[in-house]
């Protein structure tokens, strides 16, 4: 097994969910894009389903690359916040601009992982918690209780993360974000 | 047209939507249950969708009465404002799992409505000013920029309040909601 040629597979069925959906798309024409045999495709991943699975993982493991560059990057806490949020806000929002299919998408990736949004705002929390910490060290911010902070400042974000799913909600703001999350920097700065 | 008698009307209205859906309920059996004949029925409601509206309008007009009751009441500004939220909170809770239709019944409503959830934003925002401006006179609260901290707080609770047709979101938890009340008190109290 090649990651190369693993990557190759997702990136061609990527693009096929996010043009003609899941359900319209077939093992034969995610193996024709990627260039390689339908056998072949079938020794990466056993169904259609594993091939989505793929997928999740990658955006995990790319939140996570980003998380640990944007934790090492020499910045202030407060930019290092921002910078790690704004991530977040426009991944989030890439995946429900980012295709026409967003919201069958979502429910796909849900009904196979249903633990999966719990898992990114664990994510959040650990990430969040590390760079507030880090700035009670570095003297730039005080908090008292940061579990208590992290836990009250993830939830008053919330409503900035709907989900593809979710109808009638207008896509949040990243100007209306980012006041909040200086609003919350502006408390914590020495 | 008799208050009374159009208040009859939207209560078994309510019932039979909340029981049976909006589609499955027919103006017969709303009048039925009422205790009217169809014609008067048609006398007050012009349709089912006008009777819709009706219910909608009672739920705005009994939101007005609880603001009244509570901005009115002799308690500290922070009882007041967890008073406040608490019944906005339960209301908003009950329209979701009140009914087996909620879901059904959001999307009538913000069809017909679609100015429904700016409406209710700007309605709290009135509220949560006017007691944060009130315990800042009273020496209670200090808050520097009032506005502001309204925007933050309101997007803040706004994970809190999904709506029914939200889908794969857990009803949120009252004592979570309270912590991030609780929290913000503690950021503006003297």
């Amino acid at each position: 097994m090649k990651p190369d040629k693993r990557n190759q597979i997702l990136d061609a069925a990527r693009k096929r969910f996010f043009h003609y959906g899941v359900k319209k798309t077939t093992m034969e024409e995610i193996a024709k894009d990627a260039g390689v045999a339908v056998g072949t495709l079938y020794l990466y991943f056993k169904d259609k389903d594993m091939i989505v699975e793929g997928c999740v993982d990658r955006f995990i493991s790319k939140h996570g690359d980003e998380e640990k560059k944007i934790l090492n990057s020499k910045v202030s806490t407060e930019k290092k916040l921002i910078n790690y949020m704004v991530a977040r806000f426009r991944a989030s929002k890439e995946t429900r601009t980012g295709t026409s299919h967003a919201a069958e998408m979502t429910k796909k990736v849900l009904t196979l992982r249903p633990n999966r949004l719990k898992e990114e705002g664990d994510q959040m929390v650990r990430v969040i918690s590390s760079i507030l910490s880090d700035g009670c060290q570095r003297r730039e911010f005080n908090i008292t209780d940061i579990d208590e902070t992290v836990f009250v400042f993830l939830h008053a974000i919330g409503w900035f993360f709907p989900l593809a799913t979710d109808e009638f909600r207008e896509e949040p703001d990243e100007k209306a974000f980012l006041k909040v999350i200086r609003w919350f920097i502006k408390q914590w700065k020495i």
